[in-house]
């Protein structure tokens, strides 16, 4: 039985270069039940390289990337790797007897159409024993699989949002994300649309009607999505306006117990009603703030959810469904 | 007739310290067929001050209020000033003979309902010659109107680029406009609200369901309209991404058609098509730049549209109304 | 004797709803060794109120201000007041048995005289067992002192920065510090000063030959300071550029070393040497970064500081001290 | 006689397509005594391209590069292009007849030695009628140069501000510019010092006793000078605290009859005294703002000097010293 969690497991990351990668390192390098083993690059022909940002945190080396170096002796790795890479490596490693969490998009996507389309060097067939994982929607699950999907930053704020008011029943129709993205989001690699000056003082959309976290928040929802993002002039954070129905007679109470139903046990939801969120309270943290307002005397619901990109979007998710599945503190590491 | 305009008008400016002051002085100190003949305060108990940062643009001293001062030899003025304020001297500015061009919105809403409710302040009767000014859309009776209402910067943008569609009949149903705005936009009296450190690396919903903008987008649009509008962290402009629905039928070409038609002979409307504008290269201008695109295969159709509140949300409309009520070039001082 | 530390002790807060006041409540509540007991508010008038930024890490309320209620079975206060209000609530804590580390100016200028032009509302005589708290330099008087005056945040790095070359000799005439600083240390009380739109695109020199942290640096270092603050667009951390002459013969391995042997045992001082550091790295951390570079074949040397101003500069710098005086580890809460 | 300015100098831009390049365009398309007849690229292999940002500015079409096209029926260009291109593309243009002005560090420097260290690429040789093109500082070269050196915008703010004091023996010793820079300064090319994210909320230093623009600074005052630019976060404009001592008995009012002498008929210099210069009231301006202040009782002066860096920093001082050499008001086009 692998659900035999070791007490402290011993946890590998790969790809610890990137935004994603080095707060990785930083969350698991103080973790108080986990030990971080080994931080490797991308790939085997990186050169060994320290992270000097990380200084008196982390003190140790990033070695080339080798599936014999993150095997032995581990008991989970954490991957940030582009999806074609996360695509070979995530079942290697599940083969080799570690649990793997991923924060590409090789594994998120269950059918095998859109996984294709979306994520060209996706496997045709998923590794038995992999999930979708987001904690607060499936917890149980994420507790025994091998291989965890990490949804993407916007479908994770996206889905805490209207996912426990779609289960409840509560909405009808399609539904509209419009979200905002600091500019961590777009990753490390320097382009025009990541230049400083391209972005200071402006706000743009992009990849409407083609951005991949479509499909992710329409396969968990089950329902139409028109979600378009925005790049605003920040670094961290994202937040999510999500424009709905509610059926005829829900009234804001009934919106008010269900989430509290909902995230009753939620470490990191955390509600504030009208009292509307902003990024600047989550960012560093591993929060999703989410607050509502059901217009008065009508049906139109509108959603305000963030979060850090970085961490809950990111890092502290794969930590999150690391902590459920080894059995610890859902919150350790990441107050 | 009051229609025979001067070839140089000659205009004051009232409430000349603001933010969109300020501008208004920029802007018409290098006006190649206009004079700034006076700058006032917003009262008559303010001290003459002069405006360090216009030095070398306009060396003028803003005076203390006083209506007698105003309206003496001039043929226009243009109030930014608090909306009380402006209820109370546009219409006894309009009674002195000068056209008036007012930024507040004591004289934007038509219904005397709504006008109470969202501007306390204002008259219960409009002076005979008012109109809402949105240059674009209104050319005509801003051309002979004694009082111009200038649109808000929200209403701006929402209405040039859904106001188009709207009249060609090809959208149905409501309307969502998910505004994003800069702090300029917020005015230059000092709050926690506006304090630096509140909105660096933060983005904020506000005005849910309140905002007194969406009176008067649904009164020119005559639908409803739910508007949402963010802080985003940056100074000057606004970029609003509206969700509409088309009727069946209505195609890429249709809508661009629409739109070429409408603005064929408007100097400051630029489409970019499919090339989404961004806040970037709008600000410091008055142009407003739309952009859209329709869900392939299906009805759901996004605009996105931007402009500098400041310029064309603000001094630079009054500008161009000037202009066209004049009769001079509509771009004369705006290029 | 006071001295026999409680292996955790009990802490009083007092001043919690500023922008240090909450990074305080932020760090103690999750400090392993030591006990929020309490956050007060500046004054004894303020209504209860809660912290919702800090909402799942601290769930208390901030009460007011009393002095019986913060003495009462505390071992410590950490005060983030007015300079007078520190002044008076300063020594009464001291007198009612407690130990004080206060963030405030009001105990840092040894000489009356300076200390009454620079700080009016500060009292004539000090209490007795006061000491200027920078652990790095001042570890041992720290560890036995009654009230610890903490140095501003321009202070902490400049001194940082330049004592241990002062102290080995290694330098000789004036010092130069010219400071860029984030908003958040303005303080958060709304000004024309914070507003966003202000700072937004500019940078702004301030307080030049008139800001009393050039008297305090002055004070550390016994040589002739000039002091130019700037305001940069950014929210937390503070980097300074010092521009000083080393003695002749000096060379950069012998500045290396000096540093290197001042800071062995400094958990928080990193050294960059040539590859300077930057605000990104220690924002949201205790950490001081330093870097130098020395003319090559000159004599001039240029040093480069930069701390968290909310943390290192102020909360975290509180709490170093306090973990000091308590005999706990030094990094206890900080990592 | 070259010097028979032709009424209205026709113009050619190279290097259309970079930042400063199209601020060249956007100013030129304005000009109201000069024509831009012909935009290039960089290169002669690039594609004809749009400017989109421009449109309704400028509807033309950026060409490939192509000496012939540039040189014929045109009386001047302008170049914004890389060193080394710029070091064979400008004698070429003036053997063609053009009076050329280069935005280039290929032809600011006199010394062979220097140039050659700091600009490989440069010519051993400079063309006749090769001059230094600070207009405020000479005037009266640029009025007949063939070939005009623009100024780096870091020196033109030193410069500016120091020279007048310099000239009239006014201070001693050394001179220290600490020099803040927005992002536009790095040029358009994508890279891990651009990206939006390693700037955001931070500040960094970089170049340290090796940026090319101190040989500049120290060739136009003739003493040493420690020059420390800095990265800050904002796109446009440059602020520069330069510390100097002045002889003895030296005043105040001294120093301000100084500026006021140098620069009373310089129509871009504001003198702003003790109320100190921000970079917010001089982007999208040509102005350079300069204040100061004297330490009371002491030797030590502090200049503020500030400008924004793609006009009176490149394009616009290109733009005034071609006014200057063809004898247009110097003004035009750039108020």
């Amino acid at each position: 039985m692998h659900h035999e969690a070791p007490s402290c497991p011993a946890v590998a990351v790969v790809g610890a270069t990137g935004y994603a990668g080095q707060e990785l390192v930083r969350l698991l390098a103080r973790h108080p039940a986990a030990t971080l083993e080994v931080a490797m690059a991308s790939s085997a022909t990186d050169q060994p390289r320290r992270l000097p940002r990380l200084r008196r945190l982390w003190e140790g080396e990033v070695r080339p990337f080798s599936v014999d170096a993150v095997s032995g002796k581990k008991d989970a790795a954490v991957l940030a790797l582009p999806d074609a890479a996360a695509a070979e490596v995530g079942p290697a490693l599940v083969r080799a007897g570690l649990r793997v969490f991923d924060l590409s998009g090789a594994f998120r996507l269950r059918e095998p159409g859109p996984r294709a389309r979306h994520y060209p060097g996706s496997p045709a067939d998923w590794p038995e024993g992999t999930v979708y994982g987001l904690s607060e929607l499936n917890r149980q699950a994420v507790a025994t699989a091998r291989l965890v999907a990490c949804p993407g930053c916007y479908p994770t704020a996206a889905l805490l949002a209207v996912a426990p008011l779609a289960r409840a029943g509560l909405i009808e129709g399609d539904v509209i994300v419009d979200a905002k993205s600091g500019l961590s989001g777009a990753g490390k690699t320097p382009s025009e649309r990541t230049h400083f000056s391209e972005n200071h003082g402006s706000v743009a959309a992009y990849g409407l009607f083609a951005h991949r976290h479509t499909a992710e928040i329409e396969q968990e929802l089950g329902c139409d999505v028109t979600f378009v993002p925005h790049l605003v002039p920040l670094d961290r954070g994202i937040l999510e306006t999500i424009y709905l129905r509610v059926r005829p007679g829900v009234t804001p109470a009934r919106v008010a117990e269900t989430y509290e139903a909902a995230y009753r046990d939620a470490p990191f939801v955390r509600l504030t009603a009208d009292h509307l969120p902003e990024i600047k309270h989550v960012a560093h943290t591993n929060f999703c703030d989410i607050g509502w307002r059901l217009e008065p005397g009508g049906r139109r619901l509108v959603l305000v959810a963030c979060l850090d990109n970085l961490v809950k979007g990111a890092a502290g998710q794969a930590i999150q469904n690391l902590n459920v599945a080894f059995g610890l503190d859902e919150r350790a590491g990441l107050l």
